[in-house]
């Protein structure tokens, strides 16, 4: 077992039905991955910083920020290295930041799988 | 076979790497599905307006926009349904907006995926 914690970063929002889609999105991974947990950048609960100081407490080092984001920007550029910096210099942990999930050529499979089974079912959705 | 066009709509950015990312996601759908283009909703080409104008020339008159979000914010709910409006008052088109990509379970399994790969390959990458 990987006792690397996995965190689902999200950018957050103010509006709660941006969020809910993002906790069914996390849903699958955190229930198939132990010690999992989503994040969010700005705006939601739980930030960044306190699931990473929570997992610090609970004894863990090792962390993997997976972004739900389908692309990188300038948040992934720019301000999530640097919260990470931060984080890693105040806590000792390593932190190591993915690409964003759009990168993977899993996820335009699955678009096309989305837009297909649409079609299929008719567009009166 | 559906005659009903097919809109994959991203966001857009002036950061060219953005596109790439979007393009390579669109890009399974756009060989599957006949007829089935990318848009940009601002900042990248082609935008939603051209790409709408040039189904209308070659003779479409349903579309369907399936948006390139993970989840619905102000874009989906308000700036994207107002184009779409004033897009089907100047074209006569009937234009569907569908939810985004991320409130369907596929994606949330794509996602579980994504990262179970990513800690079987190790996370050194």
């Amino acid at each position: 077992m990987n006792s690397r914690r996995i965190i689902l970063l999200a950018h957050g929002s103010s509006d709660k039905r941006w969020c809910a889609t993002f906790e069914a999105l996390a849903k699958p991974t955190l229930k198939a991955i132990n010690g999992s947990r989503i994040a969010y950048m700005e705006l939601s609960e739980p930030s960044l910083e306190s699931v990473i100081h929570e997992g610090v407490s609970a004894g863990n080092r090792e962390f993997t920020i997976v972004p739900l984001f389908l692309a990188a920007g300038r948040h992934l550029r720019k301000d999530v290295p640097a919260k990470i910096k931060a984080l890693e210099r105040s806590t000792g942990a390593s932190i190591e930041l993915s690409p964003p999930i759009g990168e993977n050529p899993l996820l335009g499979h699955a678009i096309k799988d989305v837009v297909a089974l649409q079609l299929d079912q008719g567009t009166s959705k």
